[in-house]
């Protein structure tokens, strides 16, 4: 750490908030503050009593991210404590075979401030929001590999997230170390597939849904699944590995089905795999209207709202999907839904599924509301750490 | 059925309601009604559309309970249909192992209104809320027992819900066959355990937790295990079995530990397994006070919100409770904390942990917020069908 450390005070709403436990001051609660853009500082409550420490934002509305509370500044050994927590839990969880993949660091849940680290087999890649997360990087990663206890051969920085504006910073794209590919093989069980280092949706693949991907594939056994938003196939091909009858996999990227196909080749499941591209929403109305039905539909769309204003447009969405969804399933099916928008929280998903089954004039059950997998870990005061539900439906009687 | 049939009116505002999927309809939703007590009635729309059936409560605030939803009467097989979609929901899911223990019939959420059956082994126990489950009580059974495949010998109502008053029923507590033991022993996986028939809470035992108690054994390896709370001692039967190295069970009722202790030698694991008799929440403030310390806490309370206006006190008791179970905790240690209340909604009770990590000044992840165990079925248009929340909570390093 620094020795010389800018301090920011907090107002006396700033200061509750934070007592109460959530770990980000906003600019609105801030009082005053003086501070090095991207640096460690002192957070004061108005009678100068120190809150704790965190990295400084200058700019953005989260202005200080706390990473440690009381009057104690963090010491030499602060992050690699932090890197050492973050890596043993992962182990705790089984995530670290060799040849698999999972996010070492979660960002601000693993108490890393708006930086997230994903390990693909022997790849890491990089993701920071914020500047600070940019300079302390090198220092960050040295900490985290010393933990693994196997050898990384390459490293990618693909911080290109929409939160670095904010602190007037562009994408920042660099190969770090080695040489990345855009076909990195993933062991997970019994299944493999492969990830686009360099071209993939966010870090190149969705490893949150890695044990929901499980979970839906209990229900798979003869089963005719439709796997809708597919993007690389997983949710379909562990069916298909579970025994699944057949599996449609539909996604608007022929890129993605692309690797999808190859994904069921790689697990010599191709023959029960088909991919179709599409619009979904479109394509799901179309075929209510025909007479294929399914056991399992797994629907796990993008996200239909960034933030609260997005919300209606984004109850429209999901009940128009799910309706839809829920027309195609055979009596006792299941469906498999999924949200990743943090801004629609678990209690107004439910909500819209409910309405959802009323629209179809199905009787529906809710066996299960998922989470990510433990490698995305939910600090419990910090709710923006539970930002994904993935919802286990059983549709009654009545196609 | 019976061919003459009441009917109800709905407002407009109650037609709404049960369009948008709740089943059941409010006194103050009703614009007229002419209908038996506990009879089978029409529901209409203000316009005189028929909504659906139901079963009528007279002089109840949910005044009708819907069956069906559309303009056809229920028919002949009506019922059997709905027993039998409920046995094959738990024959799905493995709950029908004959020596087993499970809900058979989960009132509402099952269509049968207000009505539960559980059954222990080769023993029925019937909870009728109802008149309307009062009068259908033997028609269902035997439609239920028939679905089963295997012999009951033992049939028992304990119809004693609080809620029977608003139809002016008293308790009815019968043997409808056989003889009912205070000892019927019940095998689960590798766990045995008896219920008391006649005595027991509820209706002989807490079957809505049996899947939270093996998941919270996943933690007990090597560990130091409180069971707070812990009636009948299941789960800390369950951690000893699953190799816990000492299990303490508090509760405040001697019967209760009696039955954890003899529940403790007949699965071999006593001299793992101590009682105490005590207040809960006092013990574990003088507990913290001392050195000893967990690996596992479970803290499972009776509801401390039968409904909202009860919100405040039970904020303060899940706080406070929390509070200290946490203290109690070694770090990188599990606390399994459930609420049985249906209105500490699930948002709710996860935002009063968070409050309880904050207070004890402790960093803790959720990792699951489980439900009840499948027998006691969510049905998603049915909010109050999810009453128990469980949440799984790993608490960081400074103890």
């Amino acid at each position: 750490m620094t020795t010389t450390i800018g301090r920011v005070r907090a107002t006396g709403r700033g200061r509750r908030w934070l007592e109460n436990g959530h770990p980000w001051l906003y600019a609105n609660d801030v009082e005053s503050e003086d501070a090095e853009p991207g640096s460690l500082v002192r957070v004061e409550a108005p009678d100068e009593r120190v809150l704790g420490h965190g990295l400084f934002s200058a700019g953005s509305k989260i202005r200080v991210r706390l990473v440690s509370r009381g009057a104690g500044e963090p010491d030499g050994t602060f992050w690699a404590e932090r890197a050492a927590r973050a890596v043993a839990h992962r182990r705790r969880h089984g995530f670290l075979d060799p040849r698999a993949a999972c996010r070492l660091i979660a960002g601000d849940a693993d108490g890393f401030p708006g930086w997230v680290l994903d390990r693909y087999a022997d790849a890491l890649v990089v993701q920071s929001g914020t500047l600070a997360g940019d300079r302390l990087r090198d220092e960050w990663l040295a900490l985290v590999e010393r933990e693994l206890g196997f050898p990384i051969t390459t490293v990618i920085d693909r911080s290109e997230s929409s939160l670095r504006r904010f602190e007037n910073l562009g994408p920042r794209t660099e190969v770090v170390r080695g040489a990345p590919t855009n076909a990195l093989e993933i062991v997970e069980d019994e299944l493999r597939y492969t990830v686009d280092l360099v071209g993939g949706h966010k870090t190149g693949h969705y490893l949150d849904q890695r044990d929901n991907r499980k979970l839906a594939a209990r229900h798979a056994r003869d089963a005719r699944v439709l796997d809708v938003f597919s993007y690389d196939g997983l949710f379909g091909i562990r069916a298909a590995l579970a025994g699944a009858r057949s599996v449609l996999c539909l996604d608007q990227s022929e890129a993605a089905l692309e690797r999808a196909r190859e994904n069921a080749a790689r697990n010599g499941v191709a023959d029960r795999v088909a991919t179709e591209r599409v619009d979904a929403l479109r394509d799901l109305r179309e075929r209510a209207k025909g007479d294929a039905r399914f056991e399992l539909v797994v629907v796990d769309p993008p996200a239909f709202a960034r933030n609260k204003t997005e919300l209606e447009g984004a109850e429209r969405g999901y009940r128009e999907l799910n309706l839809r969804a829920l027309r195609l399933l055979e009596p006792a099916g299941v469906l498999v839904s999924a949200s990743c928008s943090y801004a629609v929280l678990p209690a107004l998903f439910v909500e819209w599924l409910a309405r959802a089954a009323s629209d179809a004039g199905r009787e529906v059950w809710l066996e299960a509301l998922a989470g990510a997998s433990l490698d995305h870990p939910h600090l419990v005061t910090l709710p923006e750490s539970a930002y994904l539900k993935c919802a286990f439906l059983r549709v009654g009687g009545n196609a």
